[in-house]
């Protein structure tokens, strides 16, 4: 019975992304405990810039700044 | 000091039902618990459709399909 | 697809007490939104009172000052 | 590693203040546990009227009937 | 900055396996929305079973009934 | 109507520790937000070092090879 919460910045995520997303940790959750899909469950929850803060400061401000959450 | 979180796919909740949720969890809590209402909280988040993963699909891949949440 | 988190302060819930809680938030689906059961998980999570803060005070505070969350 | 989530009524809460709840959170993590701020990540979620529920009744209501939840 | 909670019912997953969890699931946020693992952060909470209900039972009582989240 | 969950790992973070992250964030939205504490909870979860992953490793992992969340 595995539920999965994703929290995201919103920036930009496609529909094809949170498919991928929502594929890859269920099949996780198959590969590594064995459980069946039917009982997994994956939510993705998207966040505003100005509502995530990181080291003290809102995403949207970090952005404006250039730093972004890109692997380097 | 009960807190309660409602996650449900985004299909057309109405106020009316949303206000039955609430109504029927903190009087559970009472019921079962003999918890004060004055110290419950309830959260409802609706999920789009495309946010929400079952089996391996998002949810509203499953709709497309004809595939519904509906108690038979 | 409803997944319902219930927080609680730990203080003695009985397996009977929690079993009462998932029948309950599980019927309420589908009393209110027509929901498929299988398709209903519902989480309880139990708080040490040192942990869960209410008023600006530990709950374990509130309960040496003998104010409790019953209701009256 | 703390991860903190703030779950509010949306009642134009503005980006100024969420930034002081971000900054407030994280200095707190760091004054009281000596977190690294780069480890710390806050997540504020604003809850519409209808989806918040307490005492049994929609937040949305107890509004229309001028009840806030302003300190006296 | 993707933060993402795996909810699961205790039933003998091993230190293995929650290590494997966490590198899948940071790898796939680099995967499919190129983030910065340095950014990701993952926490594993494991539910006892008789925390955790579906289709309004206990699964600690399903299980005594012989019903596993087994893939078939 | 602020509801906060304060997640951290498990590493000796004391009652006295709690009660202070308690009052601090219940302040913060009294300061920030003008809400009344009565309103407001404020829930701490400790999260096992094999439980919380960063950067795709375990924080117990990290933590062997000398890796710490202190400030610097």
């Amino acid at each position: 019975m595995p539920y999965i919460k994703i929290e995201l910045t919103r920036e930009g995520v496609s529909r094809e992304q949170k498919q991928a997303l929502i594929k890859g940790v269920t099949n996780l959750m198959t590969d590594v405990l064995n459980k069946d899909p039917q009982l997994t469950h994956v939510v993705i929850q998207e966040i505003e810039l100005d509502d995530w803060g990181f080291a003290g400061e809102q995403v949207s401000v970090l952005r404006e700044k250039g730093i972004t959450a890109d692997k380097k």
